[in-house]
């Protein structure tokens, strides 16, 4: 009961948010051009959603970190952003694109120096059989020779026009490797932190009350430092007009910064009466699609660059009644340093609440 | 009425900025070594373009975010600033523009070859026809497979000179496709944010009392994190010595910073009785030649590289009496996810003011 | 005597932050849903090593600044981490690992040609002997003549196979170049601060008090500018439970942030009644385990990148009653520059403590 | 008479920070462990140059912004420190350098490839004349060829240890380019704020009191945004114990950031009575060997980056009774942009100080 309420009581402090004014007070309000709503407006949260999203089944933020957002009417270019796209990529699909285009490059190529008269490549002859298939596999290797300006010159263009052509194609072939420098270097150098969060976040004994917690470790052997966390529920409350809307709560956590993350980092958010989690149910988490969004910066060790990681719980990503265990298992014999088990993230142990 | 006075208000309280004073005063003043007019001049926002631009028919931000500035004077090396061009010019000039280095180095370096004697050149002839232009065209092939370290061969420098031209042509090439490289690179890497704003700002009727609003988008698929904004209202005002000058007023928006910025985002400038917008007409921002100064800043998620962008709204660019149309239609059937319709950005209704 | 008591008090504070609670008192809290405890856990210093790591014979951060940390089951790709790698091994490992590597692909591709046959290589008989090593050989010339693009043409591939193949290697190579090019760069701008420190920190008079004192120098030619220095001791301290546990204490510093860092600079923390190192003695110091970490912040002059640099002083790196002999040594009689003398970083002399 | 005395005043004050007290007192003070010496020492300025540099006739921060100091003992590779030497030499130096090392690199190769007998150079002789300088010349173009990886093959390597070392080489001018791309990138992207100070800074009547004045430009085209400025005086004082030593005050000035650096800015001291300039005349800046220090920061718009710029003033760089002619000189007919006159910069007129 007094939970319930409780919940109630929050909720009635969002309907109070748009009450009915009379036309005096509206009036009043608009001479003294002070009000009051605006004030409470600007205490509210927002992280950037907006309070119209407000269909319960649809996340926030998917475990990748992005945002669960489609745009209509995205321009083509906008949408592509080529670069972008070409650095997130994996390895193998970056990779197999660079050879596609290679290929279809020295094909078109070999396409035009096919129009423009084989005969006009000397020494065709001597590397492939003076076939149709032949010569334009010649022609496809002169291309290949000259894009990557390794031009044996066993193969070599004869007059103006092929000549010329080659001449393009190897200061082509210089541009677009200079691009695939470009982009190497930077899918070498993109600060990512490769942060693991627990599978779960649990609703543990915390002191003398109970606290929300979730569990991260660095992946990476490179060093994080001034890693500081912000962790915020969002929840749909029903407002006086009986409609949902989305509500956003920062979650005050025991410890948001540490300046060295050398292993693993368990985040409490105590439940103290501040708490908006307070007295709060799992019936109550499901019913107000509850979802706890967590975003993690820090400054990654080689190149000393900031990085960031989004992540997010949602209601049934919560674990209630259970501790985690311990990852730091003694002191490795060798080294003398200590030893933390990263399998143990995930693993809780069933812990009674207070 | 009441709004006139409200205006010269403000007017005066400009001119008050620098009262006639008494000798005598001026006197304590300075042997008190305080001074009042210090503390009031130390209050005054100032963006950096100073108070002596008042001519009222000049913008100071242009739409592209460029300070409408021009400077007399400015030593030719500083103006062009190679590096800064290049980067910052659309991609069709500056691959346009690579292409015409390229012909005209092989051109020069034609050149030189010919006054060294093409028959230093083996092979020449076996290229192009043996006329003058032929020799020419056929040295011009070989500075480019020189240029760009090809190199087919059947071509070949003979003796010191001309062995010697092409040795330095082949470093420079290198060198020049090592600028091309860092060129590239640098154009790919380059952070902006490519927000989209608006059309027109609005005013628009916002809780129980007006708001000055504009809407913005990210039109980009890579997102933003911890987005700020600013805005500055500038407008002309007659000091008590009759004199135009320029001053700056911040205006306080109901939310300035946002940790995620997946969709759309509506800014608000409460117009409370604190607002210098407060009791504004029209006529008054445009008597007043006033200019919304907007800066953003925000962290690129690819590379989490600080970005920005500027804008402004002039008087004539500002919408009396409309909202703006939800961008936020419902939820994308497949994905789930929330779906927004870039295309609204600019939609407005029309909407009585409080 | 008065100095143990001291530290014994540290430690029933220490031991304080988890004393046994009455059920009732538990019950009350939870009523409350305050929490003392919660408030002190709050106050707890903790550097993010956590409190359990607590083996008295190991250092939490060695000598070169990284963390004394050992990880099981750390994913394979993660533990390599090749770039990061790459980019932070010393110069002779890295430039003979690309040798290395470059002389197996050549292997490698000979190997290739010699399976398609090697008599698809046009004029391997003018280069090298008609052996099977010659032959080889051969093959492995031609392989680093198409993998570095250089491409004389003396040795050119016949037939569709040998072709293709070459044309593969040549974009790998441009691949494998565009790595490395990625690679040099990388190594080259990574930001590093080679801050040297004192080799020994120094219980040293200071003022009418004592201080516990290091020195550093900035070992490179480019300047540090806004340099800050964090410094904490951490130390094994004995709970109420009789359990040892690690805890952390802020050191304040006379001074913990400098504008420029043009020469040397000697960091203090003065021995107040508040410093818990107040009446401390090296015996409590070594039965505590104490280590003193430092975590220094600065912006790199050159590229006006941040840096940073880990260190840390063990109880037994600690001089007591010494002072650091002055590294100003007048002025350079030709630049009229004033000179600092670098041998004498880690020279201190005995000095009495108040 | 007056202003003397407020400078004894300062030195007084400056005295008093290291007084005589009796044995008595520094007891008590130890036993309490207090110190009021350790406060007074916490809130003096130190930009990180120290006490003790004392010098009178050195100055602080070069024109160039650099530090005057010099490091004896500085580690040798320390000093050059390679990367910062090419990234901050001159452009025509740079390019000198790198072309001197092409030829000389070409130079030894070629005297290997005499060593292992020009014979084993194919097609030597068709290139230069056969006597000893022609063959080291050719082997010396052969060995530009092989570098570039041009490789016309109109010379080519025979027999396995020539063959071998143009293997070697080719790589290795892979390596050498790799660096020179990453070296030009460094060049072109290094953040440096070109901002221009005027040639002396001037005491200025200012409001009802006086001032002390300079002015900035960028030079650039490049935008600069979020520019904030530090101003410090230096200068030396006599101690109680008759030493000099050099202390430091931050000076406050009118307006310290502006989001905005389209044009000029004259930055402001307010000589009120807080600030430690306040009666002071141009004879006690001499004596007291007085020095003002800026430090500059601000964001670059082209890559968003943070740069900034040092600077000083010496007491003989100070123009007494002079104010700044104005910059802005009205509306540019054809873009109706506000019209600067970069000339103007060092422009001064006569004042009267208040």
């Amino acid at each position: 009961m007094n939970k319930k309420t409780t919940l109630d009581g929050k909720l009635s402090i969002g309907s109070d948010s748009l009450p009915h004014k009379s036309f005096q007070q509206r009036l009043a309000d608009r001479r003294r051009g002070s009000s009051t709503l605006v004030e409470q407006e600007e205490k509210r949260e927002d992280l950037g959603f907006g309070t119209k999203i407000n269909d319960s089944s649809s996340r926030l933020v998917n475990k990748d970190g992005s945002f669960n957002v489609v745009r209509a009417h995205q321009g083509f270019w906008n949408q592509v952003n080529l670069y972008h796209t070409l650095i997130t990529m994996p390895w193998p699909k970056f990779l197999s694109l660079v050879f596609t285009f290679y290929i279809s490059s020295n094909t078109l190529f070999a396409t035009f120096y096919g129009l423009l008269g084989y005969d006009h490549l000397v020494g065709l002859s001597n590397v492939t059989p003076d076939t149709t298939l032949g010569r334009f596999m010649g022609a496809f290797f002169f291309s290949s020779q000259t894009l990557t300006t390794v031009g044996y010159g066993h193969i070599s263009p004869m007059g103006y026009w092929t000549s010329g052509l080659a001449a393009i194609e190897s200061m082509f072939g210089l541009l677009l490797f200079a691009m695939a420098t470009g982009l190497m270097y930077g899918r070498f150098s993109r600060p990512v932190a490769s942060i693991r969060y627990s599978a779960t976040s649990i609703f543990a004994p915390y002191l003398d009350i109970n606290g929300w917690m979730f569990r991260i470790i660095n992946q990476r052997t490179n060093q994080l430092i001034d890693v500081q966390v912000e962790v915020s529920l969002s929840r749909l409350e029903k407002k006086a007009d009986g409609m949902l809307y989305r509500r956003y709560y920062p979650l005050k956590l025991e410890r948001s910064k540490v300046n060295f993350f050398p292993a693993n980092w368990t985040l409490v958010h105590p439940i103290t009466d501040e708490s908006p989690l307070y007295g709060c149910t799992a019936e109550q988490l499901a019913e107000s699609d509850a979802e706890f969004l967590i975003l993690l910066r820090g400054i990654e060790d080689t190149f000393n660059q900031a990085v960031h990681s989004r992540y997010s719980y949602r209601f049934d990503e919560v674990r209630w009644g259970a501790k985690f265990r311990p990852m730091y298992t003694g002191t490795d014999k060798g080294s003398r340093a200590s030893l933390i088990d990263l399998d143990q993230l995930d693993e809780t142990d069933p812990a009674e609440l207070n």
